[in-house]
């Protein structure tokens, strides 16, 4: 049952390991995603869309949210993309397939990898995930789990308030630790042993869900799982760049670049050089 | 200096009574101000849209606030509206020239009836404004409330936690509180007497914002006097239906409507018979 995110949409016609590996998600908190692909594959470009015009993605339906992703995916396409990264939990739960659909690359979500690593992870077999209104809704976590392993129970929480108390900057904050009590209680008693986070924005408050969770429970957040199955599958497909350059790094939003670019680089860990705006029509 | 938000977009050419009085917001905020415009105006049809595949707009740039605003005037103008209500306080804030530069009936926004009725109930001069990032930094409501009252002086702090608080739904809530006392600490130190809530969300958490400024602050929103500003226009400008009838509520949204229509009824006080999905092209 479970689905090979990414073989699936490989084209007939040879792809060139010149082309960049492509990453979008609704707004900044993808680029904790390409931070790990950016430090596990030092010679390749990567292009990064931010849809900043039409975030957040995560309390809208799963037709409008599919929209946008494959808008986002065919401007990637266009822009010379090898392979696509859907960076965003909430895209990758609606629309994968639907993106997979409409763009001649490979292509992966976040979802399967971090389903993967916390499959592995988990000891007791119960496994929490939170995540957006529309991920939760979605069940594509309990349905990539159980493609790993039938046997974990997966309890799945939504927790709307996460994204704006990470954008406010509430990081390790006394409000943020009491939405955090309140959304986490019952998966703290409930007794997993493994806690998905299932947004890209999630990790900003990892210190606050950890002591909300207990320390003794493992977080999974998407970055370096997904970095290393780009790397992975772009070897296994002959498609790595192996010899030492400079690479590119190019970053589109489609509202204001110059917040984008001041906000993006506490998620990046470094600045954003080169960031333009376009405009996508959907 | 204070623009005449009504007159200035008037046609040469006479409008029909017989058009609709349309309002637009970015999601089920701006149902507060129908409310009020339904209540007061009992024959008139309506058209209300939300575009709720882009909310919110609160962050987002003034460009491309201005853009949205635009295409949902547009989109009214050509449903057949004889008078355009802007009920989003950022799309009003951003783009109410904008606006007025691409159709051709009058128009107003949230903005100018508030200042109006703030400027009036204010005694010790001393008014507080709360709004979305970009309707604060905008300076929207300072401009407008020097216009009526130079000598008022203006205290504006953006609280974006507070829209995102109030579609959880944690309206009378402990956080929502704390959230609060964070916000309006220093308008309250500060000792304004009169309290403008300038986003169409915000009358949803009326108690707790009272509660914390201390119940001697008048608190203003914006449904009844823009209720009043839409009936005096009309009235002046021989466009009001004045016969008895069955009138029409017609409500187009831009993303699913079966959310819509379920949350907007606690914003409507009703519930929403005909609710219609639109795709605005952007």
């Amino acid at each position: 049952m479970q689905k090979d995110d990414i073989r699936e949409g490989t084209p007939d016609a040879p792809i060139s390991p010149n082309g960049s590996i492509g990453v979008f998600d609704s707004g900044v908190g993808g680029l904790t995603v390409l931070r790990e692909i950016v430090r596990a594959l030092p010679y390749e470009d990567c292009i990064y869309l931010g849809d900043t015009a039409r975030l957040p993605y995560g309390n809208k339906s799963r037709e409008t949210v599919t929209r946008f992703a494959v808008k986002n995916a065919e401007f990637l396409v266009s822009a010379g993309v090898k392979f696509l990264v859907v960076a965003c939990n909430t895209a990758a739960s609606a629309g994968l397939d639907a993106v997979r659909d409409h763009v001649r690359i490979p292509i992966t979500g976040v979802i399967r990898p971090e389903a993967r690593r916390a499959s592995s992870v988990s000891k007791n077999k119960k496994v929490g995930v939170i995540g957006t209104r529309a991920t939760i809704k979605s069940g594509a976590y309990e349905r990539a789990i159980h493609g790993f392993d039938p046997a974990i129970s997966v309890s799945a929480v939504p927790c709307p308030l996460f994204v704006p108390l990470a954008e406010e900057g509430w990081f390790d904050d006394e409000v943020t630790r009491q939405v955090a009590e309140r959304y986490l209680a019952g998966l703290a008693t409930e007794g997993v042993d493994t806690l998905v986070l299932g947004c890209t924005h999630y990790p900003m408050l990892k210190q606050v869900i950890a002591e909300t969770m207990g320390y003794d429970v493992t977080l999974v957040d998407s970055a370096v799982p997904i970095a290393r199955e780009v790397m992975e599958t772009l070897g296994e497909m002959g498609l790595l760049r192996k010899e030492p350059r400079d690479r590119r790094l190019t970053f589109y939003v489609t509202d204001d670049t110059t917040s984008f670019a001041r906000v993006g680089e506490a998620f990046l860990g470094f600045g954003l050089d080169d960031v333009r705006h376009v405009d996508i029509v959907v």
